[in-house]
This record gives structure tokens, C-alpha cells and sequence, in this order.
């Protein structure tokens, strides 16, 4: 027991100490002790102020990187769409010439499919063609290359002929329909 | 000036208040103001851990998105390259027709200019042939459809003929060769 004893008279030591320490504290530093909740709590208010500035920091970075990765896959075929055009036009273009004899029919027939199936790998890309012939004139979807004048069969403003297509990924134009336009 | 005396008044009221009140506090509730400041503390740590960690988040989304937005515009034209390939392989095919007139000649002459287009298109959103004819066989590139005998022309384990191109998007590979090995 003589140990437990000790150990009273230690804690009754401690206590007189911490007493002592407080009673100087408050005694003569009081007003220092007082700015020191101040102080903590003004550093809490503003970590708290800066953490809560990072957490909605996080939330922007999290909607505007959802969105940039969005718009960078419904646009991703946009640069490889457009340099197929010329392709393509090349392909309709073949497809233009006569042919009179069967290996030509047969080659002719080959590049028919090849046309479809890349206007079917553009379609499912979201590319396709820009609708013109007929149509009444848009100067954000076509290019009027030459005006006729206006009749009864060509009211003034709608498209009349379309010398080259245009094609559109999704809302975005990757080329204006060059278009004759009755006027 | 009745106004500011009166003001003056009030604040020497609110520092009585307020010495009163401290005085309270220090006189009764030493221990729990001691605590108010290791409460504090510890308030404080834990928003400043909360902040840090945040703060370590925001840099960690940072570089992932950066690494995304990368893979995706390094990718972007896997899946248009893709169903190219199809097209590409036609038109090769049809390149094999033998053409006897004019027309037939100057049809080729076209599909021969679209090919080589659409190739330059793919080549510069980094779709390109892998290697295969005469190669070593690789599983990673190559698909084995057939074997032969090897022999002094044909070492073992190297292509001995490509019966379909294969292509890759850099590192990845969109289609495998097939080919013909030598055993």
C-alpha cells in the first residue's frame, strides 16, 4: 500500500502545482489566456473557411471535368470525320463515271458499298449530311456559291441546287453545303 | 454631441460586463477554460487534417483528369478508325479488279486516290499497318490462321504470308494481323 500512498501524495503535488500555475495564469496573464480561445478560434474559423473553399473547389473540378470528358467523347471523330470528307466526295464523285463493261459494273458496285459503309460509320459517330436541296437557306449550315433569280418553282431564299454536301457532327458544322440559292 | 456621450457610456458599461464576466469564468470555471483551449486545438487539428487531405484530393483529381483528357484525345479515333477498317479492306479489293477500258481505268485511278487518302487520314490520328509480312510472329499483333512447313526460305516462327492487314491506334492494337506462319 505503501506505493498507492506515494502516489496520492504525488497526485495531491500535481494538484497544487497545476493550481499554483493556474492561479499565476489568471492572476497575471489573464487577458493572454483569453486571446488564446480568441486566437484558436479565429485559425479554426479560417481553416474551416479554407476547407470548406477546397471542398467546393473539388465539387467544380468534379461537374467541369464530367463535362470536358462529355464533350471530348461527343466530339472526339470530329478531326478524323472531317478529313474523311474528301474521301467520300472522291467515292460519289467514282461513282459518277460511266461504265460498259462488267469488271467496271463490278468495281463500280464495290465502291457503292464502300460509300455506304462509311457513311454508316460516320452516322454512328453522330456525322451526318446536312440537309440543303430544297430547303430554305441557312448561312450557319450552308455556303451560297451562286444566286439565281427567284420564280414560281424557286421562292426567293431556298436552296436550289447543292454543289458540294455538308455534313454536321451532332450540332456542330464540319462543313457548310456549298449551295446555289434562288434570290 | 449628447449622442457619442451617450455611446461612450455604453462601452464603459460593456467593459465593466465584460471584466465582470471574465472574472466569473476564471474564478469558477478554471478547468473547463483550460480545456476550451485544448478543445480548440484539437477542433482546429482535425479541420486543418480535413483541409490538407482536401487539399491532396484536389491535386490527385487534378492529375487524373489530366491523364483522362490524355487517354481520350490519344484514343479518340479508336472507334470511327475501327469501322474504317472494313471500308479500307474494299477498296482493296476492288483495287485487285482487272479493268479493261478507260472508264474502268479511270475508276481504279480514283478508288486508288481514296485509299491513299483515307490512309493518310488514319495515319494522322495514329492508325497505322502493322508490320507483319515477313515479321516475326507476334501473339500480340499477329493472329495465326494457318501454318506451313519451315524451311530455308521460311524460318520458323516468322510470317509467311498477311491474308487480312492488321492495324493499331499507337499502342493498341484496333485488328490483328492474320497471317500465315512458318513452323
Amino acid at each position: 500500500m505503501a506505493k498507492e500512498e506515494k502516489h496520492e501524495v504525488e497526485e495531491e503535488l500535481e494538484e497544487v502545482d497545476s493550481t499554483d500555475t493556474n492561479s499565476t495564469e489568471t492572476e497575471e496573464i489573464d487577458i493572454p489566456e483569453i486571446s488564446e480561445v480568441e486566437e484558436l478560434t479565429t485559425k479554426f474559423n479560417e481553416m474551416e473557411d479554407k476547407f470548406l473553399r477546397a471542398r467546393a473547389e473539388i465539387a467544380n473540378m468534379s461537374n467541369r471535368n464530367k463535362n470536358e470528358r462529355e464533350q471530348l467523347v461527343r466530339y472526339r471523330s470530329q478531326d478524323l470525320g472531317k478529313k474523311l470528307l474528301p474521301a467520300i466526295d472522291n467515292l460519289e464523285r467514282a461513282l459518277a463515271t460511266e461504265v460498259t463493261d462488267d469488271q467496271g459494273a463490278s468495281l463500280k458496285k464495290g465502291v457503292e458499298m464502300v460509300l455506304e459503309s462509311l457513311n454508316v460509320a460516320l452516322k454512328e459517330e453522330g456525322i451526318i449530311e446536312i440537309k440543303a436541296d430544297g430547303e430554305a437557306f441557312d448561312p450557319n449550315l450552308h455556303q451560297a456559291v451562286q444566286t439565281i433569280p427567284a420564280d414560281d418553282d424557286h421562292k426567293a431564299d431556298t436552296i436550289v441546287n447543292v454543289l458540294q454536301k455538308g455534313y454536321q457532327l451532332h450540332d456542330r458544322v464540319l462543313r457548310p453545303a456549298m449551295v446555289i440559292v434562288a434570290q
